[in-house]
């Protein structure tokens, strides 16, 4: 089973602003210090904006902030949100499916249920809680 | 979140297999029935065999069956022995990670107990509760 590595980057931005949350980073620090190239970082985070997770400021003093209080973003929305387009098995996904089986499986939506227990786990955790330690992080 | 076709397709010849318990069925069949090429049917039955799920008969009469009876066989045990080594995430793979936050993170059990819930509500069926019907199958 595997997340998009666009989701595995998506968390590891939110924890990196975290540390600090009333502090913004300007996307090319964020991408320096989570060694992540400039532009799949620039993707996440146009991603995390659109989603309402960030707020993006302009200019010289720009750059990403949260734009919510860490301890009110629930870990497994963020995943949901970042997965988005991702189907567990093809047969999940929009449009037509190509299982010969479809229409008599009974796997399907135990699959679905599977992906909801592992979404409501991932909920009872706030970002609050694995903001990363703010060690090296530029205090506001 | 993502699980491979290889898993997918090995969970298509279960379910095919249980709708004939006592019955076995040659790589061809299943590859033409369940619209997999041979070459990954081959692949998907090795790994399952492996596994202990299905028995192998070689010659005329050959084929592979079930090993076990359809309730005996949990869903999610099944998914976690055909995804072995897809890691949820970079970090969770054999290895050194190459995420900078490796040592500090505190995402990665949660997200090894939300792959258990996973596998956990997968466990709650067994391959006998999603059987195929018996619908064009050949009985034994």
């Amino acid at each position: 089973m595997r997340l998009t590595s666009f989701t595995d980057f998506g968390l590891r931005v939110l924890m990196r602003l975290a540390a600090v949350p009333g502090a913004g980073a300007s996307t090319a620090e964020l991408a320096t210090e989570l060694g992540i190239s400039r532009n799949h970082l620039a993707k996440v985070v146009q991603a995390l904006a659109r989603a309402g997770y960030l707020a993006t400021r302009r200019g010289g003093g720009g750059g990403v902030m949260l734009a919510h209080a860490p301890a009110d973003i629930r870990m497994g929305e963020v995943v949901r949100t970042l997965e988005q387009g991702q189907a567990l098995v093809e047969c999940l996904a929009q449009g037509p499916s190509l299982c010969t089986l479809d229409g008599c499986c009974r796997m399907k939506h135990r699959l679905r249920a599977a992906e909801e227990a592992f979404l409501a786990e991932l909920n009872r955790s706030t970002l609050a809680q694995i903001a990363l330690p703010r060690v090296g992080a530029t205090t506001a």
